[in-house]
């Protein structure tokens, strides 16, 4: 198998502490943070500090036992053992954990699968150093598991590569938000060790610059051939030639393939569409709702209007009063998606069919 | 007719000064400058002080005129009067200004009238008051005409929008780059006074997001119902269905209609494209250029890549050395504009037959 070297850990668990690289300090330092208590913790996922829903959800499971370690407990453990005590305070623990973000499912079920594997060894009368190292194990094991989901939605987007392809990128959907090689961005990943030579072009992608920010940072440090672009230009280049793919993550599909992600990826399909352009969406099977029929039942966050009216240094560059659109996320109709790319494999339409298929096989 | 009222002035002539708005204090403070040196004009063209080519051009001409009224011209006019002396000084004069911004046409146009009035008044061997006397007639002609070309373009625009619609601009083609009502932006203004009540989603146009600080800043200040939103939340908006009509400026379009307007520009037709909605280009048939057949034909200028790593602060919001695209315009094909809008009226497909017609009618 290919060996992938990503030249930095979003997430790591070292001597009983969690670490992380400090997200809100790129692309000027690349600064990882020691984190052992629950406030720290709580704040680096409240602000951004670990962001991506599987990064996120590897950092609690990992901040979880080391909160565990590292807390004075001195008044929530008697000497005496006492599992009943043991697993109210790990219970505790993960519901505060858990309300970081009270949205994130994959922050809510790590930190679920961890506590769960506490109080079990709590059940079996296990000596606190047990408890813990039944939780670090869990940990790890989701860790591990986002690696290799990783690693899977790289071989199968591959599948939709061509050495010398040049790619158009929005926002970050990369090895960022995971504690692995990404998401849309793990065939990138996978490509560049096999010496495929792709040309990333990347979206800034206003207000928050994720690419800018994020995404351009994480490619230039891998060796990638990158380049950025504003959001406006994408067309320019795919008029000139220079675009064969254009890859995507996707916050939420619906069971007949409309995507929701972040704002500006529906012009990208458009664009993709009229110059001819396949447009592949990366799709983890944890985002796919097959409850919800269609892209118009998804409902569309809202976000403040200051983020348009300022620059990024909070500069506001506009009437300080004018009302702004501010829509987080935006649905691209299935029509618009050559390809859904997930862990399990690549889906083409008709999407209800062949996403229900991809269930049926789980 | 109706009487539209621009509630600023971006260029004017007061007690033989010319005076301008400040277009670079844009949006945070409207602020107006005297300028009579050459010096002061120059640099207020170079910096952006003044701009829109209409504008520019308007300025050129009462500058020239505040610069003859103010300039000392003890050692350039001899007491004696001396006709081939006084030509000199003017057609110098004339060539330090239009050297301000070499490619602008306007500009060169507008000081070569005024210099040939004030010449030709010259020959005459008129006095000194009557040769500027003469350059300020001319000077004020200029004027005047596109203040008429504005309202001429508002009269033939208004024919394409009806009462309520929601109408998509990117960048600037308003008021703030003529001395009347815009190019793209007369028939709002028109439509306003008419009480169309219009509601106008301005594009941000990064980078330099003339779009936020101009178009949002003089819409508003003349109480049109506008909204700002990022570049790439246009396609989120006709999906939404909230616009029925996009129109843009053109910087130079060739005889088969394929027009060259502002980065964003050509993403902007393809959406609208997509969604059904008309693609409205206001072009003064003086950017019309019929030597150039296609789109392809123009060279697109790429200006400095810092302008995408930096924000409008200046700071730079991505790695330091990263390559970037930056082209100042792209080209829309002919196909995707579904009407050419001219002060001589509105030019449909097929555009080299009918734009050959509007040229033969001159």
């Amino acid at each position: 198998m290919t060996e992938i070297r990503i030249p930095f850990r979003t997430v790591e668990y070292r001597d009983g502490k969690l670490v992380i690289l400090d997200q809100t300090k790129l692309p000027e330092r690349e600064e990882y943070m020691e984190i052992c208590t629950r406030e720290d913790l709580v704040d680096s996922i409240r602000k951004l500090k670990v962001r991506g829903a599987p990064a996120i959800g590897v950092a609690a499971a990992y901040g979880m036992c080391a909160v565990c370690r590292n807390e004075d407990t001195g008044e929530k453990h008697s000497a005496e053992w006492d599992s009943g005590r043991e697993k109210a305070y790990l219970e505790e623990l993960a519901e505060y954990i858990s309300a970081a973000r009270p949205t994130a499912v994959n922050l809510f079920r790590a930190t679920e699968r961890v506590l769960r594997a506490g109080t079990c060894a709590a059940d079996r009368s296990a000596s606190r150093e047990d408890i813990i190292g039944a939780m670090e194990k869990e940990a790890s094991g989701i860790h591990r598991e986002d690696v290799e989901f990783c690693t899977a939605m790289g071989i199968h987007g591959l599948e939709l590569l061509e050495p010398g392809m040049g790619i158009l990128t929005h926002c970050n959907a990369g090895a960022l938000a995971t504690t692995g090689t990404g998401t849309c961005l793990a065939p990138v990943y996978l490509a560049q060790a096999k010496g495929y030579g792709l040309k990333v072009y990347v979206d800034e992608t206003r207000p928050l610059l994720q690419g800018a920010r994020l995404t351009a940072w994480e490619l230039e440090k891998a060796g990638v051939d990158v380049s950025l672009q504003c959001d406006n230009m994408a067309a320019w280049l795919m008029q000139q030639g220079r675009i064969d793919a254009v890859i995507t993550g996707c916050d939420r599909m619906t069971c007949e393939g409309d995507g929701a992600n972040k704002i500006g990826t529906l012009g990208l399909a458009v664009l993709a569409d009229h110059f001819g352009i396949p447009f592949y969406m990366f799709v983890p099977s944890s985002t796919i709702d097959m409850n919800t029929e269609k892209g118009e039942d998804i409902i569309i966050e809202m976000r403040d209007e200051d983020e348009v009216r300022k620059d990024f240094s909070g500069k506001c560059c506009s009437p300080e009063d004018i009302p702004c659109s501010n829509p987080a996320f935006d649905v691209t109709p299935h029509q618009l998606i050559t390809a859904v790319v997930t862990e399990k494999g690549v889906v083409r339409p008709p999407y209800r069919e062949n996403l229900e298929k991809l269930f049926a096989e789980k």
